[in-house]
């Protein structure tokens, strides 16, 4: 039986608040810390470990936090979720993007359908299409093979799928397998469309839009203005465009389209990566197997999230570590770093992920909570980020906990010796250097060169970034953000708070408005 | 006399702490709200507008935030750094960027030589290398013209320069005006290097070598990489690559380079936009007179800067106002939200440059300070980010105040009517309604449909990004955090926190190593 509490109506949370706090800098410290950082770690799907050694933990307050674990029934919770539960509260539906990769439970029927037959039936109707595109059966107006991929999205439509097509374009040359170069529309600033028509071959260019409810503003706009341009341009428009959307929105019916393959309510805009959303683009840009292969990863990290206890479960342990840190030791912000130019934008996917999915201040019953939920997310690759906001991280008045993510090998394999050390290796000792630095801190008589240290860290370590690799990291920060939703007893499959702002700007642009919003509209000269 | 006293004993700071909160729902309804945004309103350098209407203060907190400015003597400060005090204490350097676009007040002499003059001498130095590549005069190994400009340097040498490069660049291109392409090659990942070269014609291409020190690890990496691969194109490695850097360097003595210009130490990297770092990228790729455009708007910018009245000084109310949100209000973050995809980048630039400048717990004489200083900066483009993290901005736990910047047409001139609206009203429309949707919230019975509002923002908007406005913008931001390091007493212009690292990574790469950053070291293959 499952119930749904609050986190501060649970015994072991109270307990938490109670257990004394780490002093990070002494239990990091020699033979002591070395034991720490080799005994807290576990195993995660394609090669990765979690790391958590340089968090601000001990075993007394991780035993607490496996009790957390138990009485939050967050692996009981997530069996429900894989089942076709209706998680998803407010909006009434089930919550199924990891069926798009696996099957975890019991088959799950919603519509009349088996769920995992509708997923696994789009993706191969997605990898025939990108078969046909490849041999130029599916051709334009002229019969010539298209070359390159647009995605017209926005939100999950967008940062997921450019994050993941970025994380692995170079991967895909290097082991030719780039079959169409991606490009991204989202914004709903027309310099943005312009910019990316004007940089690619229109006319051997197939343009996806992406909108699950079909009514998005951005995304009908910004097909609306490809649309224009392709006319401009002589092209048949017809030719050139496909939707991905829901079997029920407007966009199913559209007759300008090569093709519709489809996705449903019960995946939010930011799980969709692995659904029809990220598989038409990855899969035309890469391969469908490719696409089959970064399922697998995603599919191998869904498994491992299943494992009941925390200390070898490394998404319900980071899950854990990050409400102890917001909850008991008082942080708001988490910066995500990682050490790879690959990974360049998968921050600010999760902070997508995460930030709508836990941002929300009430529960699960429309309750105001009286504790902190979802942080706020930022990062940028290392070392990049070393020499731009680490000095506030290092030195700052306040603490900000890391999730470091570091790579033994690099993608494209060129790489040179400068005093004695290849620029991987160079990388890669930074990242541990980083860890120690911000852990331990140095003592300087010059308060102005002083590292107090007591800064917390974990960090994901994998082999190389590839697609089974990057759907595996994509899927444990997933299942993080889910379990953390289990633990604040939020709805992390809604937004609701992007709604006010869509309203309102309909009102601005019917000339709607009064008091503030008028002025500011005059402002703006709209 | 000027006097550096801690945020804390100043008694405008104190009685700030005494005042009334602002309940901003209530001030931003009706007629009284529209009364504020018109009054709260300040003219800024090229056509720009700082309005602060949707900020949490009222007349009472702004009289009390005047008599801060006047008590921490911030125009007097400025003055003091403007007129070449030794104003970074840490390295006991001049803080001189302001004279790379204009002379404020006496001339400023150092190291035997007048400052305004030994700046603009560079740029006329690089503005007539510029001018020799076009022409051909300075051509390939095979006589050939340059297509390409690679800036190969990171933190200060990549974030701002490349922020402004991609704020320009179809601004460029619609005018005409765009004479090289430019990349960027900044981190030590052999993969962000290699990825550049395979994506150039590395047989036309221009790197220039930024490192202000000449011992910048990433950047020699990079530049030996890059030297690597021009020898096994065949190509001769002196015919393609020019520095910047200090006078006294290493870099500055090189014989591979086809020129040298120079910057200096009374200038941060994060500062160094105007300088001879942004300057022979920037100059390069748009022509220098348009650099030179760019830096009028930044002159401009500083000329508005000095003005002493905060009422009539958008950067010092900017500052202030700032914080007294983090020492008041008790707001860690601010968040950056550009309604321009053009300005893409520059939420990084501005990352960069407040949480280095400001991210320290010491005061300029090396004592701890007892309050929050410099707040963590984040943020993504809209109406991007209404589609991602907005969703915790409206209705997550903790208060973000947000810093909106807009402009009233987009650079590229191409756009498309849908529903009555063209793109560019759509995304004004969208900035105008989250201010009040920020500001205002809606009562919903539903409590997951309900926003509190109480959220507060200030904008900046102006006409369109174009050179002279960019460089007006950046200057902006510049004296905002100038000022606020002012307020908190901090040195803003040394960065001792990044130390720790390199000296860390230098131990691990030589394999002197124990404890736990031994094992961090085998974990990660080293």
């Amino acid at each position: 039986m499952i119930t749904w509490n609050n986190l501060d109506t649970l015994q072991a949370f109270q307990e938490l608040l109670k257990a004394d706090r780490v002093e990070l800098v002494s239990a990091m410290s020699g033979e002591g810390g070395a034991e720490r950082v080799k005994n807290y770690s576990i195993p995660m799907a394609e090669g990765f470990v979690y790391n958590y050694g340089a968090k601000q933990v001990d075993d007394k307050v991780l035993g607490i936090l496996a009790k957390l674990a138990e009485e939050a029934q967050l692996s009981e919770k997530f069996e429900e979720l894989y089942n076709g539960a209706v998680v998803n509260t407010g909006e009434k539906r089930l919550v199924l993007h990891h069926l798009t990769r696996g099957q975890l439970g019991n088959a799950v029927e919603a519509d009349g359908v088996d769920k995992r037959e509708f997923y696994t039936e789009q993706q191969k109707k997605i990898a025939e299409f990108a078969e046909k595109v490849y041999s130029g059966e599916i051709a334009n107006e002229a019969g010539e093979k298209f070359t390159t991929v647009v995605q017209i999205g926005i939100g999950g439509s967008d940062l997921g799928p450019r994050a993941v097509y970025l994380a692995l374009e170079n991967w895909a040359k290097k082991n030719n397998t780039l079959k169409m170069e991606a490009r991204f529309i989202s914004n709903v600033d027309p310099d943005d469309a312009a910019a990316v028509l004007n940089s690619i071959d229109v006319a051997h260019s197939l343009f996806i839009v992406v909108s699950k409810s079909g009514t998005t503003l951005e995304t009908l706009t910004n097909e609306a203005f490809v649309k224009d341009a392709l006319k401009k341009a002589g092209l048949d428009v017809s030719k050139h465009m496909l939707a991905i959307t829901s079997e029920t929105s407007p966009l199913a019916k559209g007759t300008d389209y090569l093709a519709a393959f489809f996705m449903d309510d019960y995946i939010g805009g930011r799980y969709s990566s692995t659904s029809a959303v990220g598989g038409a683009v990855l899969s035309l840009a890469f391969g469908p197997e490719v696409f089959a292969q970064f399922l697998d990863g995603a599919a191998e990290a869904d498994k491992s999230a299943t494992e009941k206890d925390p200390f070898k479960n490394a998404a319900m342990m980071d899950a854990l570590i990050g409400v102890y840190e917001r909850n008991v030791l008082g942080h708001l912000c988490t910066a995500v770093l990682p050490y790879s130019q690959a990974l360049n934008r998968f921050p600010a996917h999760l902070q997508q992920l995460d930030m709508e999915s836990n941002g929300k201040c009430v529960n699960r019953f429309g309750e105001r909570v009286h504790y902190s939920t979802g942080p706020v997310i930022f990062g940028e690759p290392g070392t990049n980020g070393q020499h731009s906001f680490y000095q506030l991280l290092h030195q700052g008045t306040d603490l900000v906990p890391l999730q470091f993510v570091g790579f033994k090998n690099n993608q494209i394999g060129t790489d040179v010796v400068i005093q004695d050390s290849t620029s991987q290796q160079k990388l890669c000792a930074n990242v541990a250097a980083q860890i120690i630095a911000f852990a331990c801190g140095k003592a300087d008589e010059n308060r102005n060169k002083n590292f107090e240290g007591g800064r917390p860290s974990s960090i994901i370590i994998g082999e190389q970034v590839n697609p089974r690799t990057i759907g595996a990291l994509l899927a444990h920060f997933e299942n993080k953000v889910m379990f953390q939703g289990f633990l604040w007893n939020v709805n992390s499959f809604d937004q609701e708070g992007v709604q006010l702002g869509k309203v309102l700007a309909k009102r601005v642009l019917a000339h709607e408005t009064d008091g503030a919003l008028k002025v500011f509209s005059d402002l703006l000269n709209i």
